[in-house]
């Protein structure tokens, strides 16, 4: 048995996020399909990054055990013939045993997409966040700050998420406008369930000028829930890239 | 009555290209009624350039005449309430009456995007032509310099169009590289039936290789459809921008 490592880029518009959960249409069971169809064996897929309902992802990490003979370099092709329109994997590699897609991951990098051209754009349906109100990046980026470094992220957790360790650390964040659009990038070891999308909805309080430049410090002070903004939503957000 | 001109955008996957046809769900017919509904009475559109099933638009231009008294900063707002996701009024003005979307045009400005990356990108589905095998940019970028200027491009027109003169005027033909996309801008007055598709089908076929540097320059002097390449897919095209 060798351990096998896909990246897989997906749409979320259609799916329950990414777990399998019984009852929802989520990546993760449509994946192990077909990876089950390739490889000829039941499989248990390891995930890097869980994703929520809607968001997206071009590198998302998979690894699984097997003993299949299928060329390393055909497997994406073989696998993607097994896989609806909206889920591709896009490369494959062997990584030794030890390989955990999820524990041997150094780093994510989470991008959030804000359009904010007046009018709806029917070529970003369900792929960006449609914010079409002035917004002040220079107050964003300010507010981005105090969140660079390890802190107690408790305040930008979804509710009903079940860790105990709410700690975590973003080495770097990076706001930028092209044309119309507003890319807000994360780049940490691992993040809170609805963190990023916590974290984004309490940038745009900021942005538009409904909170103050002090409200990501309050904030992140209060470790509470109800202090930070709303949860942005997914449609914006994509996984970028898992780092190892 | 004024004359009310629309800037419209669209994402061509889900209709039978623009024109309204009966039996055919098409994108005028969707704009059309949208309109009556939002104006109350029913009202001819008129359009700068016909796309076929499955090409997309952002820079589309329609025009029709109404004594609504919608105020013409709101009217995109309300005719997109009446209109389905795939679909967008993006601008609105008023011109003078003798304004015309098509006979007006002085140019258009078409984007060809191909997606050369090894595996299908979910997020690019029905939105790039993916070719995933070598492709020589250089030699499409020289085999595109004799189509400058005015032509008869009778042997990059489609099937079954009916048309008597096909001479059409070029201005500009660029070719980009960015990351595992190519992006070919076709800039010119106006477009035979499918021009710019058999345009890249037949560069395709020079950037693999398959023919070589002078197979463009042949085709053009053949005048004759079967001298050039094949029909590039319509997933590929965007009708980016009409110049007045």
């Amino acid at each position: 048995m060798r351990n096998i490592v896909l990246t897989i880029a997906y749409d979320g518009s259609n799916y329950h996020g990414y777990q399998e959960q019984p009852g929802y249409i989520t990546v993760e069971e449509k994946l192990r399909v077909a990876v089950e169809k390739t490889v000829m064996h039941s499989v248990k897929l390891f995930m890097a990054g869980r994703t929520d309902k809607g968001v997206h992802a071009l590198g998302q990490t998979v690894n699984f055990y097997s003993d299949t003979n299928i060329d390393i370099k055909n497997l994406p092709k073989v696998i993607n013939y097994h896989l609806p329109d909206d889920i591709s994997v896009m490369g494959a590699r062997y990584e030794d045993d030890e390989f955990h897609s999820r524990y041997s991951a150094k780093g994510k990098f989470y991008r959030y997409k804000i359009y904010t051209g007046r009018f709806r754009n029917p070529l970003d349906h369900n792929r960006v966040y449609h914010y079409p109100y002035p917004i002040n990046i220079e107050k964003m980026k300010k507010a981005t700050e105090c969140l660079i470094g390890e802190h107690d992220f408790m305040s930008f957790m979804g509710r009903h998420a079940v860790v105990k360790d709410t700690i975590r650390i973003i080495n770097r964040i990076e706001i930028k406008e092209v044309d119309e659009y507003i890319y807000i990038d994360f780049y940490g070891k691992s993040f809170l369930k609805n963190m990023v999308r916590v974290l984004v909805g309490t940038l745009v309080e900021i942005g538009n000028e409904h909170r103050d430049e002090n409200f990501m410090q309050e904030a992140l002070e209060a470790k509470q829930r109800t202090s930070a903004g709303p949860t942005a939503p997914a449609c914006g957000l994509y996984l970028i890239k898992i780092y190892y």
